[in-house]
């Protein structure tokens, strides 16, 4: 069992972590099963007291994933009264998930600041336990296990955000190969809404957001009908990014 | 001064409210100048222990305007390290800010959570200020006093948000009379971007949202040019609210 220091650590102060990942069309996310009992976590953690939270929510990551570039948005702050549950917090010892010691510092009541991040899961080599968990997995986000405290209620939080910034940011970039087609960047959105989309008008809908080159190349140099390859232009995506899309007014 | 029981507050959290006031087409927004000094705060304050963060901002802003109703977002938490400032909080105590027993609290790691609202500011009758301020003040955007820590940078993210969530949200609902024109409308959209509009496609793009409702009458019974009046449609505007208003995928 690692060493927690509390003085070291910022009280009341948590973040968690919801890391999608995408890969064959298929949207999950990194959880931990906590040791001992059936019950999973989203990473995350406490916030040193000379650390950044944007700092200590990508060092949390880098644990757990092994990767250390990955593009984390904070999207909500947590801070119900009710995410501080003393029952579950005595459950925790007496099923030794965490020691009786541990007990006041996890009894606080925290507010968590919650990030998400989207990354190609096949990049995540080995997902790596935490100190209180026994394993680090991707789970399907229609199929989730039982999750602590209202971890699920920040993870529906986190697909709702996504879902919505779709309207007003780009994405893609990390996520597809360097050249896709226009097929392939509609199955990445479909996975994320969780819908199916008019072909015609996510083509137009897309090509409106001026970050799409088109590489004049197809995905087979056989078929006629095969489709084009396309690349985004880094930086009409960048700036799409910072400014939103949807700049109409 | 007031009383601080520090026992009864949550340690390194605190609240900021960007209280935007719009009226005749002005952007303004809600500052307290700090008692002795030429210093400038958002309102806000700290959390108590048994108390949600959102019931926390509401009483805030309830103490300060005199407005219970007052729609409120959160919209960023901010957690830097170098939110905290030693100097700063020596140089309130040497100015009689606040008393020397406050400085160890105040002289806490804080992360802030930030929440903006928008009101029509002529509720608002008589600004109240707080037990460290002299005055409470509605402030042009355009031309701010000096505020204390990260204040400005706070500010400039909510008005950042706002506008951007202009591509995403319905706006006006109790801020605009319940029957108003098409340029009144526009107004309000062009004070909060800061920038002129033009007049087809702006009302093309409001028509597209679907929340508008044509009374058929006009401003005046009289000229023949006078523009028709609109209201919002309430449950299509709080469904848009929700829903995100570009859900055009």
């Amino acid at each position: 069992m690692a060493n927690l220091n509390t003085d070291l650590l910022t009280p009341s102060v948590a973040i968690d972590c919801v890391v999608f990942g995408f890969h064959e069309n298929e949207l999950k996310v990194l959880l931990l099963k906590l040791k001992n009992i059936d019950l999973w976590a989203l990473p995350g953690g406490f916030v040193h007291k000379h650390v950044d939270i944007e700092t200590e929510a990508h060092n949390a990551l880098e644990l757990r994933t092994g990767l250390d570039n990955i593009f984390l948005k904070q999207f909500h702050t947590f801070g119900s009264i009710e995410r501080n549950d003393t029952d579950h917090n005595k459950m925790l010892v007496d099923k030794k998930v965490i020691p009786e010691e541990w007990f006041p510092w996890f009894n606080q009541r925290f507010i968590s600041i919650g990030f998400y991040a989207l990354v190609e899961y096949s990049q995540v080599k080995e997902p790596i336990p935490g100190p209180i968990s026994e394993a680090c997995e991707w789970c399907s986000v229609n199929d989730l296990p039982p999750l602590m405290l209202d971890h699920e209620h920040i993870l529906t939080v986190a697909h709702e955000t996504l879902k919505k910034e779709l309207n007003n940011q780009p994405i893609g970039l990390n996520l597809l190969p360097k050249r896709f087609t226009i097929p392939e960047l509609q199955s990445l959105y479909e996975t994320i809404l969780g819908k199916k989309l008019d072909r015609r008008n996510f083509r137009r809908k897309v090509m409106s957001f001026g970050i799409l080159v088109c590489t004049n190349e197809r995905r087979t140099g056989v078929a006629h009908k095969a489709p084009l390859l396309y690349e985004f232009d880094e930086a009409s995506y960048i700036k799409a990014n910072e400014a939103g899309l949807s700049s109409g007014w």
